[in-house]
């Protein structure tokens, strides 16, 4: 998550902790002082290698500490932040100046993380040959790391030609052929298949004779799950591809992989076009209900657009492979090798894909009627399989597309995405994991149980029904501050460098606030003491940026003269109402998982989702949109549904390890819960009417002068 | 088979046999005096009942005794042909008035076939209680038995509707509902599968939850393979229906099949329409080869009229089923009630076809191109599984498509069927098969193992590519006898009743000579001394029947003033050729496999095939179409690839025992045999120029006369 200039503030009073980041996995968080950077490393999910039992003798778990400022972080990475280089590392280093050089390290910038301890904040790489494991794969963005174990794998089979001697068929040669190739490469492992147990995919059948004689009996052939035939490729290739793709109501997601290396090839969006059928899911489900052809219309709108995604994928790839075979040419790549093979569409072997219930529905041409009526009911929870010609997408016709298992009618296959990418269910804590849109879908638990939620929480957070609230775009009002004595306010503008104290460099550019912005305004209204703990602006106070607008009391964040629209931009009291109507819908869902798994707080809140990724988790926190919690405990994983899509593409065993979570978590459906009226009214407040909000208490204003503030801070 | 006047002649001079015919099976042969009933039904391939080990006290193997001369099949039938009633049958019938008055059997008439054994010739009528595997299903053309396991059953299932407590998504709901379901009513099997293990196509959920809140929550599922949900269909039903298939080069024939109870509720047959791209085999595979729309059309031609068929047989069997409804309506039948329900193409689940290796490449849209070019090699040997929508098959989308297994490059799934119709692998003796066509396949071998081979015919057994042959339809010749000393002949023609000894009945009526004629009259001509054992006409008989023609020497047949043409119908020293040719070939394949079996000659002869069940053993043996056996030996099954196809259809076993025989059976290719032109040139001679033919020796002619006879003939 980036990390916002004032959290290093709050994280100063919290001694004897120091920030950790980590790259090239980009994981970051806070770790005791004098643990070992090794440790630190595996807390924070980077598992560095090492197999002498910690005592600096195997030299598997070098790292680099990388120093200077770096800004993006907002840390000063120091190697004094480490204890001294001791005796065993310099002696390991000392026998080993070719490895230096070689790598073109230096010393005191090169240290075994099992020897090292954290004293300050660092900046450290973990290279190559130190990862945990080497079959994985990362992200700049997030921090996922996917041991790679794709459902497709390649063997090159070589055959005798036929002869009147030895007439047998096309698919028998090439099954013998499969077996004994199989065999060889992963000669050791029990339970290979016999060549009679393989079959081969129709549409890759139909092709099978002319292929082989084409490629002279040599030919690289995928098997899907060990088990199905579903490309025969003249000559020799090592690479089949992949795409992970999450659905979203707005935007879809497309990452192209490498299914060998796991590498992302190319990484595609697009807005979803079914958008013009209606913005929300339930507008589109009318649609489909409404109109006779309404479904298949859904159905193709998205069909095509993930058609277009690919093409584009691919394309995007092959300029990337043309660009490193140039540069392979001129001798500066190394990988020159597999990058001159120019990717098709026919080399897709398979599709992962994630989307809430709706989405799936629509994806799969599956009526979506009952998904919006009482009781809610989807047509199937279960990971479907179907193959790409049955769903007109463009690639190998024989690819099997994947689509991630639902959970409850509005926890869909993104949540299930959302699950395989943190993992609640290997957890001992218990982590309380938030993917927050128009709808907030909420799974909490540990590795005995997970429980699961969803609540609609309007559009105000995504910015919409905001009186001048609009997407994160260049000129919006990204960030709020007020200060506490002037009642002023300060903000960033997406498109314009730094905060808002020149007042001419922000003319004319502001346009709206976005969703991360209002959370920070209302939540800055607040702690200023502009609005009370009901919500309500108090209208005495000393500022002209306090007025009676056209709908009651509101706030002016910037004068007409700094936007582009030509008006003040407010925020009032409408807008204040919306956030506290979003934010008890969430509080609520997520205080009824917490009081069945019996918890008076989560060990861990995740955010999932872009919005997760923008908003500061503290003013989150104090407006009681999530519930208290240890700040530094909570984490922003941007698209982890997106990455659940990708790791189910790279690994198959995990199709088998979600569907089967999947199966077992429990399901709440909140209006049944009686409370909820009750829980929903208590929760409209800031942060709340009767919790304690222990994280955050320091920034409740007037605690001594608000009645319904004093009742629940200690 | 059709047996011929001549046989019984023949037969004559074995003693101790009598002919026995069992109904409704159709099954036929001769067997031992004093043999039981039971047991020469046995013989014969019908099982009945019995559990007291032949003691005569269960009344299980009860038969009755038809009396009457049978013109079909030239038996005149007595119960005095029979041993006379034992006491102990007499006591069983005794103590069970009610049995017989209730079934309208009259005593003398019914017998326990245990009992009574064979003293003479009769016609046997198993009734369906004493048949011996309750599960099976006869057709009134041959003597299939077939054990109904098909791979399609169903189930009632009946949910609880879901409601906000419990809104499972509708496939779980099924998936529970159906295993509960399956528990009930297969109680006691093991390893039934559990809810969780369940599929269910993509077509069908696609439909799934419409069809759930149609019906109520009450469906019959039909479950695929105890797997794979194909159909769901609102409220209760009983029967689902599946069609077999024989794809032949001239004509298609289908079978539709109620899976339940195995009866054919319809039967269709239409000509192969590829015929307009090519008369056989091969100038169908070059016509793919020339257009590059060829493949296209040729399966695009077999799966329109395969949907015409389907198309036709539903209503063949929809008005069988009203009629049968309005007959029980009026009291009449006692099976009204599932009959009533009419069938729609959605309610076929399941196909399976058998054809020659180039029909199973055209139905399946696979390039038959290098079926046509040495060394002659099919796409794929095992069978192949794929769903209806994939073919465009108008039947249910989720059904399968099953075609049986090809053997090698002209070895097609039409002798996978005749295998498994006929079952070599299960026997003990050495069984050589047949199947005649323009190709013959030949298996030779028992349960310990199996030979196969082709050879081509040419047209000429069919009539084709002979003066005046044509196939069997009214006005075509399909008998002939030459009276060996006034050297006329006399003839029987298809549509006329009788012999030929009335001029005027046949006059004008006489087109042609079919292929089961021309045996015959090669055959005649060869015993009436009129051909010598090279093929020759001997030139100085007297009768004007012989003469020269335009192209050499003929026999004339039928005068012009007989037939309709206007012309003389003769047999010419060509056509005498062509059928050397194709006879010669035919031995010598059986010889080439008899040879590698080590056998001198084999136990069982079965003749496959619509020409199979034409000819004149006796006289198919006399020219050496069939390497010699005794002629009681030889049995004519009929469309045997068909009845597999049937087999298959109902029997899911089956399709693996076929699959793995199939993949057993050794292949040689005749062409590879150095010795084949030299046997070749023997086997043109009547019957052979150096084989001994035992079985037919007595019909050879001028023994003493002819050198090339005397060689051979002991």
């Amino acid at each position: 998550m980036v990390y916002h200039p004032r959290s290093t503030v709050n994280t100063k009073n919290m001694t004897n902790k120091h920030n950790i980041i980590l790259q090239p996995s980009g994981r970051r968080g806070q770790v005791e002082e004098d643990k070992s950077v090794r440790f630190a490393a595996r807390d924070l999910g980077v598992d560095i290698e090492s197999i002498c039992a910690e005592n600096g003798t195997c030299g598997k778990c070098i790292v680099l500490i990388e120093e200077g400022r770096f800004e993006k972080y907002n840390i000063d990475s120091r190697r004094e932040n480490l204890t001294p280089v001791t005796s065993v590392e310099a002696d390991y280093f000392k026998r080993r100046p070719k490895l230096l050089k070689d790598k073109g390290w230096e010393v005191g910038q090169v240290r075994l993380s099992c020897q090292c301890k954290v004293r300050g904040d660092v900046l450290i790489n973990v290279p190559e040959e130190s990862r945990g494991n080497k079959q994985i794969v990362r992200k700049s963005a997030t921090e996922r790391e996917i041991e790679i174990k794709p459902s497709i794998r390649k063997y090159l089979v070589m055959m005798t030609p036929p002869n009147l001697e030895r007439p047998i068929a096309d698919w028998e040669r090439l099954a013998k052929g499969l077996e004994a190739s199989m065999s060889l490469i992963r000669a050791g492992e029990e339970n290979l298949p016999r060549w009679s147990d393989f079959t081969i995919d129709y549409a890759c059948l139909r092709t099978l004779s002319s292929t082989l004689r084409e490629a002279k009996w040599e030919v690289t052939v995928s098997v899907w799950q060990d088990k199905e035939v579903v490309q025969v490729q003249p000559g020799y290739h090592e690479d089949s591809y992949g795409a992970a793709v999450d659905i979203g109501s707005t935007t879809v997601a497309l990452y192209l992989c490498n299914l060998r290396t796991g590498e992302i090839v190319a990484a595609e969006s697009e807005m979803n076009p079914q958008i013009v059928y209606g913005e929300d899911v339930m507008s589109r489900i009318q649609y489909t209900i409404e109109h006779p052809d309404g479904l298949e219309k859904l159905h193709k709108a998205i069909i095509g657009t993930l058609n277009k995604l690919l093409k584009q994928a691919v394309k995007t790839a092959n300029k990337r492979i043309s660009e490193s075979a140039d540069l392979a040419s001129e001798g500066v790549s190394e990988s020159g090798d597999s990058a001159s093979q120019q990717i098709s569409l026919e080399d897709i072997l398979e599709m992962v894909l994630v989307g809430n219930s709706t989405m799936h529905h629509l994806l799969l041409n599956l009526y979506p009627k009952h998904l919006g009526l009482a009781p809610f009911v989807p047509t199937i929870h279960k990971s479907v399989d179907v193959k790409a010609r049955e769903l007109g997408l463009h690639i190998s016709p024989s690819a099997n597309i994947h689509v991630l298992p639902t959970i409850a009618s509005f926890v869909g296959a993104d949540t299930s995405g959302m699950i395989l990418a943190e993992e609640p269910h290997k957890q001992d804590e218990n982590w309380l994991l938030i993917d927050i849109g128009t709808n907030a879908e909420l799974v909490l638990g540990n590795r005995k149980r997970l429980l699961c939620t969803s609540t609609p929480t309007g559009p105000a957070l995504e910015g919409a029904h905001v009186e001048y609230g609009m997407r994160a775009a260049p000129g919006a009002i990204e960030r709020i501050e007020i200060d506490e004595n002037t009642l002023e306010p300060r903000y960033k503008v997406i498109g314009v460098e730094g905060w808002h104290n020149d007042h001419e460099r922000f003319r004319g550019h502001v346009k709206g606030i976005c969703g991360s912005a209002i959370i920070d305004g209302v939540a800055e209204l607040f702690r200023a003491g502009i609005v009370d703990s009901r919500g309500k602006f108090k209208t005495k106070l000393e500022t002209n940026r306090l007025r009676q607008g056209p709908n009651g009391w509101e706030y002016v964040i910037a004068w007409s003269d700094e936007t582009s629209i030509g008006r003040d931009i407010p925020m009032t009291q409408q807008d204040v109402r919306q956030i506290q109507l979003a934010k008890a819908a969430l509080f609520v869902a997520a205080r009824t998982l917490l009081k069945r798994a019996n918890l008076q707080s989560p060990d861990k809140i995740i955010l999932a989702g872009g919005f997760g990724s923008y908003i500061d988790k503290e003013k989150a926190m104090l407006i009681g949109l999530i519930p208290d919690c240890e700040l530094d405990k909570v984490y922003a994983v941007g698209n982890a549904a997106g990455d659940g899509a990708r790791i189910a593409l790279l690994n198959l065993e995990k199709r088998n390890e979600i569907d089967s979570v999947a199966r077992k978590v429990e399901r709440f459906e909140l209006p049944t819960d009686p409370e909820f009226q009750n829980q929903f009214m208590l929760a409209t407040s800031f942060p709340h009417m009767s919790e304690p909000f222990e994280h955050i208490a320091h920034l409740i204003p007037n605690r001594e002068k608000d009645p319904m503030a004093k009742k629940f801070v200690k």
